[in-house]
This record gives C-alpha cells, sequence and structure tokens, in this order.
C-alpha cells in the first residue's frame, strides 16, 4: 500500500528529534538506564482505526540507532482493533525511550487522518463520490498527511498552489468575472495543467461551462442544488462539493451525483488516533 | 499577551511556503492576477474562539513581499465572536494571495488550540488545578503549540524530554522500581532539573513521597482515588492528574484538588478553529 | 513579464556567493579596494540577446550590501543588442567586486536559455507549435530555467515527477503495452492530474487514442510521420514533437501541425549569454 | 582518476532529487509500476565522449534505495564511442526511474565539460599550454564543474575569490595602476597565496613583472601580440592567455608559448552530453 | 562514561569538514597520495589528560568513508599520560588525512575541557562542593562542552535560558527589587521550572531565602563572606559560588561550605589538550 | 580595519541564539521584564586587550530585534583597557537580555585570540617574523579566528586543506621521500597554488630546495638549528618555524631570522577576553 518513499520523511524525524532531545538529551533516560541496556517494547492500538504511517514513524527509532530492529506487524492501510500489536521493537533502550514519542506523535497523527478517511468513505457507500481532500494541511507535513488521506481510501486534490489551476472567488473578483478569469488562466497554462473553477451559483456554473474547464468546486451548495448543479453539467466536467461536510451530512451529498467531495477538516483537525509503545521486557 | 519572537516561526513559515507554492509558484494567480494589482482583505472569524498567533500567521505575507501592510485587529488571548475581522491587510494581490493558505493554517491550528485550552480552563473554574499540556504535539510546531496552551491560559509542562525529569512505567520497569529509578536520577540531575514520577498506585505513590520528588503524575486514576492520591500526598509534592481526561470529566477530576491537570488532546486532537480571508476591494 | 518571486532565487544566490567567497572572502578586493571605497559600474551585453533573471541576479549585490543602488534598465523578455546597458548599480566598492561574477553567471545563463527560446520560437513562426521544455535541466536551477523558457516566448512542461502523468517506454514495458498503463494511471490519478503518453508508432498511438489520453508525445519521428500522426489525432489530444529537435529543423517539425515541439537542448546545452560588468567612475 | 568525494555532491543531489520529485512524488511510476517489481537497466552513450561523474551521478539511485546495485562499467576520464554501456543497475523499479533525470542530468553536464576540455587539450596538441577553466560556473556545481575539468585534461584556476588573488581591470582603476594594485595585495597577503594580474598591453605587463607577480593574464591578445608578451616575460612569470578563446583559435593561441590558456566557454556553455538508460529487462 | 549521541555531533563534524577540505578537498593528498593507498596510524596523547569525545572526534573519519576501521582505546573519562594510544585508524590513506585535523580539532577541546575540569574537581577535594559549568560555550559547542563538563566529573548548570530561571542582577533592577522579580517569575513557571536568584549581598540573600527558591548564586563573594551566606541558607536553597574562582582559590572556597561552584573559565578558556596522529605503516 | 562580512557570520550567530533560547525561549525574561520595557546597557571592557568581532557580536541583537540602537565605540583592532565602554546598547529589554550571552561569547573568544596574538607580535618586536596561525581552529569558527589573527596584527596560514599544499611527514612518508612528495605536488597543482614542506632535518631541507618551494616549515628546531637553516635557504624560500612556540620563547625564535612564526595555541587556547554588559538605565 505504501508509496511513501524515506525522503519524504527523514528531515522532518530529525526535526522532530532534535525538538525533543535538545542540547541535553533524554535526562530521564540517561540517568536511570544503563547505556547497554536492552528493551522489547510494542506499539499497541488503543483503540481501532486504520494504520497509517508506520513506517515513516518507526524510522524514528533506526535514525537514532541503526541497530534497533523493528519488525512491523500492520501494514499501512490495514483496520485494526484495540489492543493489536501494529509493531515490535528490539534494542538498546535508550534510544527506544528517546524516540518513543517522535515515533508515536506522527503515527498517531497519520492513523487519525487515515482512520477519519476511511469513515467518510463507508459513509459515501455505494455512491459514485470519492472523498478527496484540500490544502488545508498541518505546516510542513502536506506529503504526508496527503498520503494519510490515500491510504484512508480518499484521493488527493491539489498538493499546492503549483500543480493545477483552481480559480476561486477572490481570482474571479479580481479578474472582473468567471469569463475573463478563465480565459486568461488558460492563455498561460502548459498543456498538462488541469483547471477548475469554484462557482456559487448555477449562473457562474454555466458561465464556466461556456467556457469549457476540467472541473467545478460547487461551494457551499445544499444537497437539493447539488443535484441541480450535477445535472446542469451533464458530465463535461469533474463536479467537486465542498463547504462544511461532515461525517453527517456526507452522504446525502453523494447522493447529489457529484464525482468528489473535499472535507478540509480530514487534514485539519482528524482527531489522532490513541497508540502507546508497551515494555515486554529487556 | 505575545511573548513569541519571530526567529521560533520564521523557519517554519518558510517551508510552509515552500510546500504550497513549489517551484511553479502560484500559477492561478501568476495566469489571471496583473503583477501590480493590488487588493484589501480582511482576516475573518467565522467561529467564535481565542486567538492565537496572528502575529506569527501574518508574517507569511510579509515574508513573500515586505511591502504588504499588516493591521492586527486582536491580540493573542482576545476572545472573539464569528464574524469578527482580526486583521486586515493591503497590498500586492498576488503576494496576498500566494501566502493565504499558509497564514490561515497556522492561524486555525494555534486558535484551535487557544481556544480548546481556554475552554478547559472555564470548566476548571475556580478549582485550584491548573489546566497542562504534553508532549503529544504536532511534529515541528512544539513551540508554537506550547505558546498556545499558554494563551489558552493553561501552563508548560516539559518543552522536551531535555528539561525536567519525568520518571515513566518503563523507566521505573528498567531500574527495578520507583524508589531506585529516583535515586539514580537524583545522583545524576544538576540543580536546576526538577524530578517527577509517574504512579499509577497509592503504593508507589508513597515509595515516591518517601524518596522526595518535586512533583506525582497520578496516572489514569478515577477522581476518588486522586482524592486520596491528594491527601497522602499533603502538599509534599505538585501533583498532577492524568489520562484519558476530556472537557466531560475535568471538572470532577480538578473536584480532587489536583494541582495540575494534563491533556494530550489540547495539542494532537483540537479541532481548528474556523477562520477565513475575505476581499474587500482593491 | 516578470513573475519570479525572491523566494525562488535566494537560497541559490547564498549558495553561489559562498561558492565564490568561501571562507577568506575576496581576498583581492579586501587587500587592494578601500573598505568605504565606492563605484558605480553598468552591466552591459557583449552580445545581443533576450534579457533573463536581471532582478534575480542583481539581488546578489544587495544580498551581500542592502545599500547597493541597483538600476534595472531592461526588463525581462527585452530584447537588446550587443553594447546595452541593462542595469546600472552604485554603491560600495567591495561589496560590487564580491557579488559580480555570482550575478553575471546567473544572468548569462537564464538569458542564454531565454534567447535560445526566442530563436526557436521564431523560426517555428506562424505555425500553430509552441515551443516546450523538458525535465533536463541544471541541478538546482529547474524554476529559474522554466522561468527562462517563458520569457524566452516558450511554455513549460512538467516541473517535475509529481505535476503530471507521462508514460514512457520503460512504464510501457513494465505495465505490458500502452493500454494497461494507461488504466492502472487513471484509476490512481486525482481529477486535477494530466496524463501524456509517449508513442514510437502509430499503432501505440492507435491505442493511446482509443484509452483517452490528455497528451502524446510522438517521440523521434520524421516530419512526414507526424503529419500523418497529427491526422490521426484529429483534435482528440494535444500533440508533442520530441527527439533531437534542433533550430535547422524545427521549422520543418511545426508545419507537421503539431501543437507543441518540446526541446531538451534548450535547458541543458544553450549557451550563455555573454555580458559583464563594466567600471564607471567612483 | 577520481577524487571526488561524495560529500561534494551528496547534497546537491538531493536537492536534485527533491527538485524532481516534489511532495507527490513519482506519480506516474506510483501509479503503474509495482512496488516490488525489479528492472534492470543500462546507462548507454547516445554519442561519443570522455565520461566524468559516473560514480557521483549514481549515487543518486543509492540515495532513493540503498539496495539499487550499481555496476560502474567507465571509470571517470574513458574515452567511450556511442553505443557503449557505462553502467549498469539492478534494483526496484520506482527507486530506479525516478532517479534517472537527476542521474543522466549531472552526468551529462559532468560529462559533456570533460568531453570539451578533452577536445581542446587534443587541438592544443604537443605545445605547451595546458587548458584552464575560469569562475563562469553553474551556480551550485563549481567543485564538481573543475573536476570536469580535470579529468578532461584540464587543469584548475582559481577556485573562488578566496584562494588566490587575481588583478584586474577593475582593482587596477581602484587602486591608481598595476604598480599600486600589486604593492597593496602584496603586503596583505599570506605567504601561501599566489598573484597574478591581468594586462592588456605590454606596458601593463612590465609594469606587472617590475613589481613581481606570479602570473600573468594577458587578455584578449591576438597571437602575435601574445608571442611578444611572453618573450617579454622570459620566464619571470607564469602566462596566461584569455579572451574569447575557441575551438578553432586554440591551436594558435597555444603557438604564442603561453603556459596556460583559459576558457570560460568550458564551464558555461559546453553541450551535455547525450546519454540515456535504457531497459534490460526485470 | 559516555551519554553523548551521533545526533548530538554529526552535523558539526559535517560543517568542521566542510570548513577545512573547502570545494577544492584536501589538494595535497589527493596529488601525493594513490587513491587506493592504505595507512594505519595512532592518535596519540602528547600531554597527560582525561580523555572525553573521542567516540565523537573519530567519525569524522567515518563520516568521510564509512570503511575506516576505528580502534577506540580510551573510554571517555579515562585518564592517560603523555604517550598513549588513544585509538588506532587503518584505512583509506587520502580519507584519514582529510579527516585528521577536524578529529584532533574537537578531541583536544573537549578533553581539554574534561581535564580542566577534573583538575578542579581533585582540587575541591572531600569538601561538598561540585563543580559546575555557565553559559560561557563556545558558539556551536554547547552541547558537547557540557559533556566534556561531566566527564571530567562536574555537574552541569542550566543550558540555556530555557531550561530554568536564573534571576540577574540585570533582571533585578528592572522588576524592582529582588522580591517583585521572584515573585514574577514564580506566577509564570510551570511545575517544573527551578528557579535561582544571584545575589551580591546578604540583605538580597535574605530577601530571596523570605521568598522560597530553589538556589541562590552567591556572586563574587569572598570566602569569609560565602561561609555566612551558606549559614545564613541554613539548608533552605543549594548553594552557588561564582565569580573570578581559579584553581589555586577553588579550595578556599569549597571550604566555605558552598554546594556549588561554577567556573566560566571551564568553557571558554580552558587550554586545548595536545594530542596528534602518528603514522604506524600502511 | 574589519573586513569581515555579515554573510561570514550570521548562520553562526542564528545557531548560537537558537542553542541558547531553545524551543521556550528566555524564560526568566519573560517572565519579569514586560515586553514593552526598553534598556540602555554599555558592553564594557574588564580588562586590558584588543577589540576584535565588536561588529559581528552585537549583530546578535539586532538578529533578534532589528529595532535595538547598536553604538560601536571601539573599532576592531582598537587596544583598551579594563573598564572601557566599547558598544553602547538602546532598545527592547527581552531582546538584549536575551542576546547577550551569545554576543558576548564570541566578542570573547575574538578578543581573546586578537589579545594573544598582539602580545606575540609585540614580543617578536623589530625582527622580520611575522606571527601566524595553523588549523588548530574551533570547530566552526574557522573564518572568524583567522579574522581574529589579522586584527591582532598576525597574518593568515592557509585557511584549509584546499587552499595551498603542505607536506607534512605523513605524505612523505607515504611518497617514499621529500622529493618524490615535491613533485609529485608540482605536476598536479594549478598554477596559484603555493607548496610548502614541513623539514625535521638540514638533510631534507636541502631535498626540498633542490626541489624548489614556495616554503618550508621547520618544524620544532631549537632558535641555533632555526639559524643554521635560515643560512642553507638563503632567501630561496620562505621560512617558518613552528612547534611548542611560546610567548616566552617567541623573542628567541624570532631572533634566528626566520620569516614567519606559527602557533596553534593561538586559535586553540587563547584566553577569553573578559567583558560584560551592564546596565544602565531604561
Amino acid at each position: 500500500m505504501s508509496d511513501l518513499q524515506p525522503h519524504q520523511y527523514r528531515d522532518l524525524l530529525r526535526r522532530e528529534l532534535a525538538e525533543d532531545l535538545g542540547a541535553a538529551g533524554d535526562i530521564t533516560s540517561t540517568a536511570i538506564v544503563a547505556p547497554e541496556a536492552r528493551v522489547r517494547v510494542d506499539i499497541v492500538a488503543r483503540a481501532s482505526g486504520r494504520v497509517c504511517g508506520l513506517v515513516a514513524a518507526t524510522a524514528a527509532f533506526t535514525l537514532l540507532d541503526p541497530r534497533v530492529e523493528v519488525e512491523i506487524r500492520a501494514a499501512d492501510g490495514a483496520d485494526v482493533e484495540a489492543g493489536a500489536v501494529v509493531a515490535t521493537l528490539a534494542g538498546n533502550a535508550r534510544a527506544i525511550l528517546a524516540a518513543e514519542r517522535t515515533a508515536l506523535n506522527l503515527l498517531a497523527r497519520l492513523s487519525g487522518i487515515a482512520t477519519a478517511t476511511r469513515d467518510l468513505v463507508e459513509r459515501v457507500g455505494n455512491a459514485r463520490a470519492r472523498v478527496t481532500c484540500t490544502r488545508k494541511t498541518t505546516p510542513g507535513l502536506r506529503a504526508l498527511e496527503k498520503y494519510a488521506v490515500r491510504v484512508g481510501g480518499g484521493v488527493n486534490h491539489r498538493f499546492g498552489l503549483y500543480d493545477a489551476v483552481l480559480i476561486k472567488d477572490n481570482h474571479r473578483d479580481l479578474a472582473g468575472g468567471v469569463a475573463p478569469a478563465i480565459r486568461k488562466a488558460r492563455s498561460a497554462l502548459g498543456h498538462l495543467v488541469k483547471l477548475e473553477v469554484e462557482v456559487d451559483t448555477l449562473d457562474q456554473l454555466d458561465e464556466a461551462l461556456s467556457e469549457g474547464v476540467d472541473a467545478v468546486l460547487l461551494d457551499n451548495m445544499q444537497p437539493r442544488q447539488l443535484e441541480r448543479a450535477v445535472a446542469r453539467v451533464g458530465g463535461r466536467a469533474v463536479t467537486e462539493a465542498s463547504g462544511g461536510i461532515t461525517a453527517e451530512t456526507i452522504a446525502e451529498v453523494a447522493a447529489s451525483g457529484v464525482d468528489l467531495i473535499s472535507v478540509g477538516w480530514l487534514t485539519h483537525s482528524a482527531p489522532a488516533w490513541d497508540v502507546s509503545l508497551e515494555y515486554r521486557g529487556s
């Protein structure tokens, strides 16, 4: 399942380890634990959820001490219950204790997003809509959080301002309308860049469709209005519903027939997964 | 209120801007908005909350273009209602649009934590307990999230593994008990390092107290048991309740008389504050 | 014309200055030129060409000494003759001499690419084809070199492996054919990612078209074959000619009716523009 | 032949990989190629040339995946014909495809410089002159490009402003003449720093020689004038010819008897070597 | 003895290697020593002293070439005589010569501090006082120098401004006295932060003690005055003597009964240990 | 006097500030000093010495808060007495207190080196010898420490392994003698690189002179032997005495007539200058 590469998380882990260890290091373990002491520990789920980022997170241990043995017991994308052991570690006790919080913080956040995404995908059920994310990500973690959305069964939206055009209300205002904005964008685009337009009304939608666009973002529309919009599009563009959609409302939104439902909450407010490290002996 | 310094967030904003702009930059605005176009915008609360990180977040705009004028209209620590304008910006339209998401992502996260902390502090009410945080922070954001806890009316726990000793169950197991762990730590400590011990039972508590410690972390105890623990301590150490405490249970925990209540949820799962940037003319 | 932002070149200039100054600094100027000496200099074209990167390159001077005055006299995109003064500088002599090579190296490279692109665009003349670049860029300079292609009148291809799908021969071999490769890609793509396929033969072209793609890269085809390919496509996809196209052959390629002509040579082998810094007094 | 060390190219490769992979990574290979698929490929010369930077360039593959096996088949400095296999790789298909462009871009540039240098050295033939480079290098690549010149049979000039004194026309103007400039420099120099002076005329040459210098740069002189200058120097200093020297004119310049011929073109405009990666099976 | 981790010195060594090797590298060894030549060398004490930082320092060799074999023959904390071999290296000659100075510079500085600390600790003898350090450390080396103090038998003071409160004269002046400063600090402190106050007089000492503090820094007091201060404290706080204490005076200071004696000289002026690398064959 | 540029110390100061401030910042000042409080302070010499690095060191204050006003009252190179005010600062109290230690640590170290160098230069008196430094510098500070040697009246030796050839005993052993080592080096050298050879005996000296070298390092020779060596050289090379030379012995060494005396102690063991920051009001 994993398409995450070490170069995508190594610097982040280094920064996080530095954040936790400071200049003095783990003064508790240094004082109490013998330099050569060994320990075996399990990483244990304390709630059910979808595992995400386990290989990345446990790299915190081997970054501190390459001799720590890491046995991954749940692949990214696996659904586990509370109590499940997702990984087992063995090695130098000081290194394992020093990297514990770094590893768990990352694992908890990514698995929290994957779990929340999976839950929304399940609520969409058999409707055609796919669940997608936004750019409302945690500073410094965008690539990882986008990955967590994929692991949760969602698809990614733009990764940044650089990889697709999304014309929003502010652009529309500055360009003097939907059509002029689209025309300006199209004349400047390379042949491999897609163009989506945010519309608030069916009139704006018509204006966008008459210019020809790859996708329309139907912003803050009620399910009934979404249905009409989808009908009006008639397959001429990808349709995306957006704006304040929650676990409670997503099924109704999906029933409108839209192709995509984007949920900012997935990356900015999904609760962390509850996971801990349990001592299993030395 | 703010004791945050630019050197604490500048690199983070640079990384976040790079994350959003990539190599191609904001291709939408570049295509649609004239290079010299100017814009006035407001940053507007879409929910009530406690503002946190506004100076830091809006530095994203001036990092891209130092000529953007930023008027801060709500100090960090201010409580605002939905609809409140917390800052007004004027300047180059491309720069403002390019930094919008970077600024809002940071502001939303920090204000979310400050708001959640404030809410818990209010629930504690007149009890002596102060609300504190943990090391379960977002990778790369610890200093900022600790600041948000302070802005919310909480106090900070350790910043990392380096600035205080906290003897946890794993250390206890490795040292062969509470007392040996404390003794080892004390003999290695400098004179400016405090020592806290996590205890799960009153027996462990007694063992810790007999060694003399600065603070005890009463882990996963029920309110009744906490009360007994506080009585047993009798002022000989700071008492901290910890473990699964929520907005629903915090008042009851506080009623036990503990000095501190730590809540990991504050920094790993507090929902982001809802805030947006609104166009006000050119 | 310029849509380049300081954050896109500042780190590069700092690295380049460090490369040239080392730990000892500019030992010649330090020995010979008084610390407070001032100088006026012109940046002068020694060949005709299209100017590109002048604001970026001259930032090398102000990075060393913010008080150096820079007067830009030719906007990016301007075509100038040998002898033209494109910028005038005044300020501390040591700073100007120390940054001279750093500034000129960047300016010469980017203007060389812009000039070469302009020349190819002129040779295409009234044909519909636009000139585009590849990922065969100089290590560390991709964003700037892509910008130089735009300044030269070209359009940009992908910026990297991350912003569009391009199925090449190796992917085809690994996937077991054009059609399976396209199907796999499409099922994994977000809705804002375009898909282009490299084809060597008309059979492969048919296979790609029957799957539906955004663009086809017609690799190493002769003009006659390109013409047939364009006809076969019939507007169902963007057509791109690629492979060994030079200034001598580009007009004939363009006559085939393709939409795009990509030329790797633009960024990996275009000769630097000849430009120097001339002393004008103190 | 290679005296290049990993610390001299590792950061560059990391930056280049980041440039090509972005946050989303190689979305084409991720979509099409199985995570565990393996591939064997050759790096193949598509033109004759002198190989340079092969160990450095292929480190891009092992940086992404340390298990990729790299067999170097042509040492740096080897002259190969079109069609030659210079290296063979085997390993994870995604890693090899993701690093392909990074590796080839570096290899093509360095081999291009080495090849161009070799060609000039051959044209100098039996004359005493050695071919040398300048500081007109690619931003960020100076150490590598200087290495390529050595691999091509040339010798290096200064690496930067810090390792030798070169008094140019601007210094002369600011110091009030050749002699005062030399005297100032000499009084400030450590005992391990050499001093070269650029002269445009025989009078300036005499002035420099009478002060005593390690080398003279004879700028933009015609072959006849160079001959006179060399005679005038009479072995009292190293003589260097510089200024607009090309493959066509270098033999004539060398015939003047100068010790060194510096050619900026080698590092700023030598065309890239043509090299590609060919699929050989899985 | 060692509680130093690689992440605490790796970046420092990389910077130091870059400082010494520059862009051209070790031009002497490259010219003279064959690429494949091997060498065996000893690191030899040229003066007696306490070894510190040997594992860290010798990592310079393996950072350049992971195949260099390092045999550590004296643990950090060992006391050795002139002539002692503290480590033996075998491997690539160029790598060992290139990293020699980097390794020795670090080893000499840290062992110098450890030796000086040991000497002071010995002079304190049976008195209760422990020797401690200050924040007067070498820029960039604080964590390592604090470690060297521990290896020398001392204990660490604050690591920075962040891990404990130390109220100095300037704070006192700005707060309007000792008592107001202490009260302000206490109300802002988290429960794991200790508080020390610098006092110059016994009156200030009384004021501090009446507020309750963890420690008092008795600044620039004569031994007789220190004795009175210690008596006055009577165990209510840790007592620290500070200010111009030298090897000559430390025993007398210790006789006053203080708990701690801080000596800035240890980290800012302790002479480097004399150590060299000796050739033992190939 | 100063030829130090901001780019040479800015990163160092940033690292040092980060080292001292950590994630929590200056918790003492934040707790005690009002955010808007202002302060005036003097930087005061507590011992006589030669000032060095004052502009660089005080940049620590303006890096934290650009509005801090810095009045430099003693140029680098000035000799001052104890009690002299070398700079006056006015501005935000928190910023000034937070940067105090960072600034003083750098100033004390560089001035310590400059003072020690000056003292040695004075002891050399009218002899021809100049005082020079070695590569035994503090990790990360080489450029600054080399500058301090110049400010002290000394001259710089090599900056690293990259800017001159110095053949030492290990090279000699590996090359099979002095002459073969010199010949190998010469054949590989560019025309702007000087060559020095370390010799222990007069025989080695003769061998070096017969090959022709720019300088000879006379290692660990007694004054009488140095005299003979200088006579033997007879002006054919620069002569440098090296090895265990101290303030006590330098005059005698200088009397031997050598051109240079190198002293490693200057940069690795010169005691820090005593300097402090004194409160002058608000």
